[in-house]
């Protein structure tokens, strides 16, 4: 089985960028699943009904989610009908939505989790716990399992590779935006990578305009960030080969951008 | 002037490795000045008299640190008298040591400097104002200026990295301990990487043994976190190439492991 | 010189609450200077010109703010004008406001200052150093400093007493919208209170609605916290008093609402 | 059914000043049952098997912890069989120990429950869900329910009173060191106070050197917290009257020092 995960997708930028590289990155992979992280689309926060809809017109089959889950207010009146959206499964009970999915492609079975951190970040429940129980059931269904580990510290998200060495076909971070060069396959068998960075503007900090960054972090001062409706493009990705045990046979980060282009 | 940097070194393995490897590096890149964080080199926490001098020995021009500065006691009492160490420039005022060197290799002057961030860190004196006053001041001697940013959240550093594009030579971060694959010049000709990653344990959680830092994260007990002795080992570096305005020309990630051994 | 200081006045309950009793708490107190906090006089979230016309007009000789201070925009627009109105003094340099004023009331000169703690809170510039240069110049013109220290951490809170025991006339600490018990004359002769609680809602939590918060601590998910607009108020204050040199020689803790009502 | 509280005994200075006047205590309180927080009883640092001995002698009844549970290492050897010590009950499932007590004294059950917050605190379980179960089963067994929250936030603890009015007898915060003045009633007829305050050192911070505090704040330099031996000391406390339905008749706060001597 052939994965094709899209990091976090922020903004127009990142949506026409996705739009305009996905059908070179389909010829060239040839995945039978295309994951993408949404919780950017909709201008950095959230996504909105018609982004979904828009992605899986483009071909992507699952969307994980983050942090920013609810920013866009009519996440709540369509999350329960988006099937192939999935936000982290440690949300609090009382959340809408689900937190992993199932599908079938080609053939082949996949459940895909997406679970949220905690160093740095709000008080969820214990991810390491939660995965175990998710894992040891998706496995009843099919060996292959790919796991969308939204978190900030180095620390837990390498933790949280070797937690499921062996046990997840493959575990992949998300959130800080910026890809890591630390991609390998675990002695497990686990494809593994720290951050897979974002989709959508090469020259501002985390995909928004960075003159606004800089002025709060150089004053302390309120500043309205917004994500640049023009400009340069960064394309992050990560792409993995199983075995039919699901274990990874090769993987290998994507990373298209002015400074190191696309090749066939 | 061409300048090799290695990531946070950790443990004896990372020291190990570092000797056995920097013969190689000097070959391959021929650096004027070799500059090293040296953060963790003493069982990963700070460092001592004896490892200073040994990583001089190897041929390290100069070291920086990071938030371990003071872990080991004895820093206390050689800091002073240790001329090629420096610490965060923008530790308190009462904090021993300094903050920037400036050397001259070869007939080329370099000014190194380190920073330190503050987000999900201590409230240290504002970075961003600092670098202005301390770049300001190095460009009066020459226009080689090399800043190590020692910091955790991305957005601080890709902030730090643009607030300081076409003034200084390099802008590399330390501290996350995972190499990010997000180093490019930017417009204004200054070489930059999110993280250069670390030197030590391959197989660890940031250098400290995986068992006890998984054990922690799954039951919140208390946990000792030691680097192990024995194992195999990652190098991460970054190597960069500036010309005569200070301006760099060519960079490029340095990251050798089982998985990516060195290339000549 | 008698000095009588309202903690954090929230919404229109804070407001009404604090008219409708500061005509019997002069009486009862015949303060020289009325000092109040007004970082959440709007809605819970800053101050407009408006009110900030009407708290002197009530009376109150000087607001001092916090990390809500510029939660109203117009605040831009007024605070430069606005000569009774103070911000903690170790934000930024590039902040408008100032962060201390000197008044004088019925012949007796004071300095008060208003500055913000660092735990779990931005980073601002360092209150400790900053308020050694603002007391030594203070003393330059009058004994009387009056101190409002916007901090979480008790930890902090009572390091900063200490800290300027002897050399400020009042440390009044404020931010965590619940009056602490604690209050005493230090040794060194300055009153001290680590926080003197909120003026507004007594039914909510900080002055907030307390189904939207309770809502948020159990689900994570996104809410609105409002300021009600009805319903039964507290006052919370500190009255001090100073002898010539300045120091304090009573001091009593300020606490009305319907469970301990006032007393003349 | 009349309950004494003891807040956060702290070290030998604590323990002292608790052995000194808990005579004087039972005998104007007349409690059925005492409760003390013991999480910095030995040197500020968790508890030992001789100290728990100790304060069972002086007639405690049950001892609650806090963040501190694990600092002394033999914990881990005698908790298990320590019948009348709890530790928060949202503690990983891994952890040894138990989360709540029901007991008998003079004809008259009562469950006493430690849970643990969130905010600017390690994520621990949620304890909002965890005591929502515990208030239901204790509740088959007896109406009166003592709840010791050990938390930071102010806003924290005042929702997690709400969220028991009603329900629990008495909910009770600890963990800042500093009483605070709102204690109340809550319309439900919960008896409530956001933080007891600490039992210990009465001129540190929190009860550790004021100095080595100071230092630390001033400098951000490495510095070693001692719980002095020598010293005056604070005494905190809470007491509750119980009516048959569990519902608080009266409450009022204990705080013992030079400045606010103990009266009969
Ligand atoms: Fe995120
Ligand atoms: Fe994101
Ligand atoms: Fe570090
Ligand atoms: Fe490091
Ligand atoms: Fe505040
Ligand atoms: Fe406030
Ligand atoms: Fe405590
Ligand atoms: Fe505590």
């Amino acid at each position: 089985m052939k994965i094709l995960f899209i990091g976090d997708i922020v903004g127009s930028i990142g949506r026409d960028a996705l739009e305009d590289y996905l059908p070179r990155l389909k010829r060239k992979y040839q995945p039978d699943v295309i994951i993408a992280n949404g919780e950017n689309a909709a201008a950095g926060r959230g996504i909105t009904k018609r982004i979904y809809d828009d992605l899986l017109f483009m071909g992507v089959d699952v969307i994980t989610m983050g942090n920013h889950t609810w920013d866009q207010k009519e996440i709540f009146d369509f999350i329960d009908e988006a099937d192939y959206l999935i936000r982290p499964a440690n949300f609090s009970k009382e959340a809408p939505g689900k937190g992993e999915i199932t599908i079938t492609k080609n053939g082949k079975t996949l459940t895909v989790m997406n679970l949220h951190g905690r160093v740095f970040l709000p008080p969820h429940d214990c991810p390491f716990e939660m995965v175990d129980y998710m894992v040891e059931e998706a496995k009843k269904n099919s060996p292959y399992i790919f796991v969308d580990f939204h978190a900030e510290a180095t620390s837990e998200k390498i933790a949280f590779g070797w937690h499921l060495d062996g046990r997840a076909s493959v575990v992949v971070g998300t959130h800080t935006h910026v890809q890591t060069a630390d991609n390998r396959i675990l002695p497990g068998g686990t494809a593994y990578i720290t951050d897979v960075g974002m989709t959508g503007p090469y020259d501002g900090v985390l995909g928004m305009d960075k003159e606004s960054v800089l002025y709060k972090f150089k004053t302390n001062l309120p500043a309205r960030f917004e994500v640049p409706k023009r400009g340069r493009a960064i394309i992050s990705g990560y792409f993995v080969e199983l075995n039919e045990q699901g274990k990874a046979v090769h993987q290998e980060r994507i990373y298209i951008n002015e400074d190191t282009p696309f090749q066939n």
